[in-house]
Parts: structure tokens; sequence; C-alpha cells
């Protein structure tokens, strides 16, 4: 009775999107596809209609449950950190973790395990002063989402993991099943490409070897912005466009991660009950990581749409008539700041398929704001207030986790810490 | 709403029980602590009542759903491998999964979804090899639980991980709280003790400095089945205990593994509604490693109830005149071979706590029957039908991967293997 929903691996090790033992992902999936089961025969099933039924690579699994007409959803997801602030990173992992729910229309969310390894190369007091912080920026975010993280795991392995396990029973009127879009549909997208693009030039603030690459086409200013807007973008959950979901009438959904947008909207098109097929147009990118990419040559495939996001937006297929107006209610001031979406592409009669058009209009995003945080505008030594500590995350990474928020924010971390 | 069952570090790397980085528990449970919420006040849940809450370090957490009088029950745990076999190794993660559940008295699982990472250690040949069969134990583990896994993710990581997620929605018929033990009870423990003992006198054999502190207490052969003995209890599922659990009007249970005996059955006692203390009077240990871990000095104090054991027993708290008719039920064939059951100790008045008698009788348990796998009675070398690769799994621990199991067995999964 049970269906499928298998994730793949989207995640690789910080320090950078090409290393020498890079995940091959489809070996990986080959390793979960077996086991996948076929769906049960329409006659096995109450009412003798098949359950839902999702594909390998969707968002969460689907599973009928013995208790009338609830459905069993839900997803995990774990990560290895991609920025400096633990606060950040922690709120960064339940924002993706919970955006596989959030891709199915799913607001609520009944249970949230955590999964946490701590490396055992930090020293005592790196492990005490960065793990609280990255446990309290995942419980806030799973609160912000309204649920709580009611247990977990917790073990020592030589690279820090974080991650979790999303759960929620529900209606069938509570989720939208990913698999509805018919032509004339258009695609609208959530958050702005570009987050891993931005982490890495980031990282490469500290290695002139590559900074080399990309100095004439951006400032260290301008990456200092991208990185930040990418943090808090990451950190955004999905879960006003997943409500705006059912307003507006989607057909279809998925969220954006380490396929990139068009690995996860060509997951999506294969899933398709229609025959069709998906455009892609546009591509919102965070501000000069288009640049970044050009002048790195082929290194990041942005512009091809395979560039890995983490905690992206969501994919939405939504009527033509609605998009317009799905775009300009996600920034209404009621949901909070921060929110925005695009129109993207367009669904077309086809193979179940999506392509990016040859030559796609670069939308350059710039503004993601980022309401009661200091945001500094240039890379600075860490003051008094910052916990400056230094951990090797991998072979060959070294990454120093340094809180950069206003000492007010500061303080109040510093007592939840203690009391912990 | 939702209520806690946080769960500690109970993974260890393989290599012996005290490497030089030990997890600190207390402190990774420091982590976790700070994530308990204090039970709803009950006027705040639906009929007056608090709904049921389990304390840090119980096996599930039990959340109250928003649709009538259900509850989820979900737990996680993750592992590094500790015996060579990575077909078995997936059955004993999949196992101590599940026993989570098993220790509330639940024996159905709605969904399981797969935590696993991939050593970037492995060439693609001990990759190909090793991990589609740790997949198939797993699922075949699953299966045998009435479950299957619909999903789960996979990444890289210098040391293989495998582990899951439980997740079942039941009705309060369901599932026994683990706090209703009554002074006159009787303790009961479904499997014997010392599966990490075998487990590191095992990797001995290979490591003369080791073997030589304990060959004169123990054979090589002695070694050898203590360890195929440890290897098929671990994988041996506590469903059929689960079952006779309500059979029996059970009062509490819990099971034992990465604290030890007598940590789980104080981390049980402390659950306790009732002013009762638990005595262990006899401790049912795989033959021959009480001799091995008195040969080590304090290195296991596994006749201190403190050695870490992997997929252990339940220790059930029973009605004095059940707990006889328990033991005897569990033996029996219709519930197939290799179910065992002990009286170990009494629940008496006290201030919720437990303790190990000073000269507790130990019982050596040299007979768990393995039906229709041949057990090689010594080491051997590889032969052709063996699947014979090698692995770092972690600093300093090399591990060989042998399937020793009979060619008709072997044929059976390499075809599986093959589909993959």
């Amino acid at each position: 009775m049970s269906l499928a929903g298998l994730r793949l691996c989207e995640a690789a090790p910080p320090g950078g999107p090409r290393p020498p033992w890079s995940p091959a992902q489809e070996t990986l999936l080959g390793l979960l596809a077996g086991l996948q089961q076929p769906p049960p025969p329409a006659e096995d099933v109450p009412g003798g209609f098949p359950a839902p039924t999702l594909g390998i690579g969707m968002d969460s699994c689907v599973i009928p449950l013995r208790h009338g007409g609830l459905s069993l959803v839900q997803t995990t997801d774990f990560f290895y950190p991609s920025v400096e602030d633990p606060y950040m990173q922690g709120r960064i992992a339940c924002a993706n973790v919970l955006s596989d729910l959030y891709a199915m229309g799913i607001t609520e969310c009944d249970n949230m395990l955590m999964l946490l390894s701590v490396s055992q190369k930090m020293s005592e007091e790196e492990r005490d002063k960065i793990m609280p912080l990255m446990v309290k920026g995942f419980r806030d975010a799973a609160e912000e989402g309204g649920t709580s993280v009611t247990g977990g795991q917790t073990v020592y392995n030589p690279w820090i993991i974080i991650g979790g396990v999303a759960t929620v029973v529900c209606q069938p009127s509570e989720f939208i099943m990913p698999e509805n879009a018919v032509p004339g549909d258009v695609l609208v997208l959530t958050k702005p490409l570009g987050t891993q693009v931005a982490v890495n030039a980031h990282q490469w603030l500290d290695n002139p070897e590559r900074w080399n690459k990309i100095k004439l086409v951006v400032s260290e200013e301008e990456v200092e912005l991208a990185y930040q807007e990418a943090m808090y973008s990451m950190a955004t959950l999905n879960r006003t466009a997943a409500g705006l979901m059912h307003t507006f009438n989607a057909h279809a959904a998925t969220d954006i991660t380490g396929f990139g947008i068009l690995g996860h909207a060509q997951n999506l098109a294969k899933q398709q009950h229609n025959e069709v097929s998906f455009v892609i147009h546009n591509l919102p990118i965070i501000a000069k990581m288009a640049a970044i990419t050009k002048a790195c040559g082929n290194r990041f495939k942005l512009l091809h749409g395979t560039s890995p996001e983490t905690s992206g937006g969501l994919l939405i297929c939504l009527p033509r008539e609605q998009a317009a107006r799905f775009c300009a209610e996600i920034k209404s001031p009621k949901y909070g700041e921060g929110h925005q979406a695009w129109i993207i592409g367009i669904v077309e009669k086809g193979n179940r398929t999506a392509r990016i058009i040859d030559k796609p209009r670069i939308i350059e995003d710039g503004a993601w704001p980022c309401s009661g945080v200091e945001q500094p505008a240039v890379r600075r030594e860490p003051s008094d207030n910052d916990i400056v500590v230094s951990v090797h995350l991998s072979p060959g990474t070294f990454a120093v986790f340094m809180k950069q928020l206003p000492s007010n924010t500061m303080d109040d971390r510093g007592a939840v810490e203690s009391r912990q």
C-alpha cells in the first residue's frame, strides 16, 4: 500500500560545486531506485481508485493510512553547512526540510525530528559555541513553521550534518498532488536563483587564485551583499507560497534544490498526467551572480539551469489568469517582508520535458529585504560581539564561523545558549 | 501541543568502545535538551486531559494529531556499520529503528524512510557491491516488519551511515505508554547482552596486541560463534515481543541500545508514575563475553550494565503472574525461531532508579538459533562466492566486508544487485 516519493542526493559537502569526488547523482539514485514499489492495483485500494503516487525525485512521500481518508506525508533531508553563521545555517536546514511539504501546498507540519552530527574535529569550545546556535536556528524556523522539534538523533562524524524529518497527517484537501499542469498554465518561481554561486563566491574572498578570476566582474561589496541575500533567501520559509497555492488554484509545484531550476522542472514535468512541457523564459538571479557564472566559464551552469540551489523557491504551475495575482499577493505586507515571485515560463503541449529558451532574460534581483537585521556592507574584522571559531568541515575546506549580527540579537542568543 | 521523546546519541563509530574522541553523551544530550518543551496545560488539550508525554531518552515521540483521537508515533536512528556483512548490517539498522516503536508495544509501521551515506573513500566497485546489499538488508527487514521503505536521502560522507525514520499513526489502544510499572512487577529481557563485546572481540582476531589480552579466556572459534550470534540477534526484530506486551498486559518497556541495560533501565525508571525502582539480578550474556569483559579489566563495563548494545532486546515490566507465561510463549514455534526471554529482575518500591545487585547471576547464552543460515565455525579464507571488498570506515579502522553465506543465498542476492 505504500507509495513512493524517493529523495535523491541533494547534499554535497562545502568547498565548491565540483570536488574531485563529486557525488554521481545517478549512482545514488540507482541505490534508491531499487526501493520503489509499483503502485498497487486499483482493486487493492479502498474505493477502487489507486491512492496518490509520487515518482522518484519528487518532494515528499504520501502514504494512505489505515484511518479513514487520512494520508501521512513526510520528507527527510540533511545537509552539510554552507554558510558561516551557525544560527542561520540551522534556519536554512529547517526551511529546506519543510520546503518539501510546502511544495505540496501543505502549510502545517505535525512533527519535526532533527538529525544532527557534531564534527569530532571541533574543539570542545567550538562545539559548545556553534552547535547550540545551529540547533536554535533550526528550532526557531520550525516554530515559524508552526511546529516543534520533538526528537531527533545526534552523533559524532567527521563533518557537521544538520537536517530533519517533517511529518504531517492530513486530509486530501490539504495537499495538492504535483501532477495536474495543463497547456496554457504559467510557471511562477518564488525565490531568486544563484544561492550556491553566492556562497562559493563568498568563500573565494579568502582564495586569491579564485578571486582573481571574478574580480573584474564583481566587487567585494557586491559579493558580500549577494551572500547576505542568498543566506536570508535560503532561511525564508516557503510557507506563504504554499498557502497561496490553494488560493490561486495551483496545478502542480516542486521546490528548487540540488538539481537546479531545470532539473527540478524536468522532474515535475515527468509527473504530469497531461501531455505538457515546461518552457522557461526568465531566470531571476541574485544580482551579479550571472556575471560571475559567465566569468567562470562552465563551472556553475547557472544559466543552463543546473546549478544546485539550497532551500530554493517553489516552482508553481498556475492557471494563466491567476499567476499575476499570485505574484502581487505574495508581496503583501500581511505576510511579512521578504516574499517575491516571478513569472518565469509557460506550460505548453509536449512530451513531459522541460527546457530553458536559448537566450533567457536574466532578472537581476538585488533587493531581498532583510527586516530587522543589519547587513554589513563589507567584510569586516571580528568584534568582541562575534563568536569566532574555525573548523575543518571537509578535506581542504576551512570555514570560519562568525556571527555577523548586531549585539542585541547576539545577547539574546547568548542567553539562550547559556540556558542550555 | 507537541510532546517530547528525544533520542540521545547512541551511535559511535566502529573501532572499539572508547576511542579518544568518544562521544560525551551528556554533551550531545545537552544539545537536545534545549529542544524539550513543557507539556501543555490540561485546559489546552481536547478533553481536558494532558496527552501522553515522554521524557528525554525514551524511545519514540508521541504527537496528538488534529484528527480525532489519533497519535503520530515516530522515531529516527542512524548508525555506523558494526558488522562485516553489508546485508546483515542493513537488517540490523532497520531492526534497530523499528525497535523504538516495538518498545511501545506498537507492532505496525506505516512508513519507513531510509537515511544513507555512502563513504567517498570507497572505490566505485566497493560502492556498487556493498551499498545495494546494505539497502536490500534494510528493505528486507522493513518488509518483515510489515512496512516498506518509500523514501529517504542518500549523501556522500567520510563514513558509511545507515539509518531510518519509522512512523505510525495509531489509536491509543495500539501503544503502551512506558510509565505504569508497579511494585511486584517482574523485569523481562528479550535478547542477550554483549553484542558490542562480540563485535569488538571479532575485530581483535586481526589485531594481535588486543587478541593476546583475551586469548587465554576464549578461542577463535568461540569468538566467531559469539559474533554470529550477536549479528543474528541484532538483526532480529522485536516485533513478536511487542505483540506479546499486549497479550500479557505489560506495564512499561524500553529497548536496550547505546546506554546498556542499566542506562536504559534507569531511563525507564525515571518515567514511572509510581514510586518504583528496578533491581536487576540476572544478566543473560552471549557465551564467553562475560569472560572477555573480565579479561579486559574495566574496558567494556558489561557486568556493570553500561556496555552499549546495538539493536538489543526489549526490557519489559510485566505483572508477576504473567512473566513466566511471556517467556514460555515467545519461544513458541509459531513466531519462528530465534526468540527468547529471561526474567532478569524485579520492580520494588523506590525512588525511580535502577541498579544491578552486587553479584548478578550470569546466564551464558550460546544457543541463538539461526535457521537456514550456515554458520562457519571458524574464520575462513574468502571463496569465489564471497564478495570481498575492503573499506576504511573511520580513522584507524579497516573493515573487510565479506559475505559468509551459502552460495544459494548469494546467487539470490547477486541477482537482486544486478537488477539495481
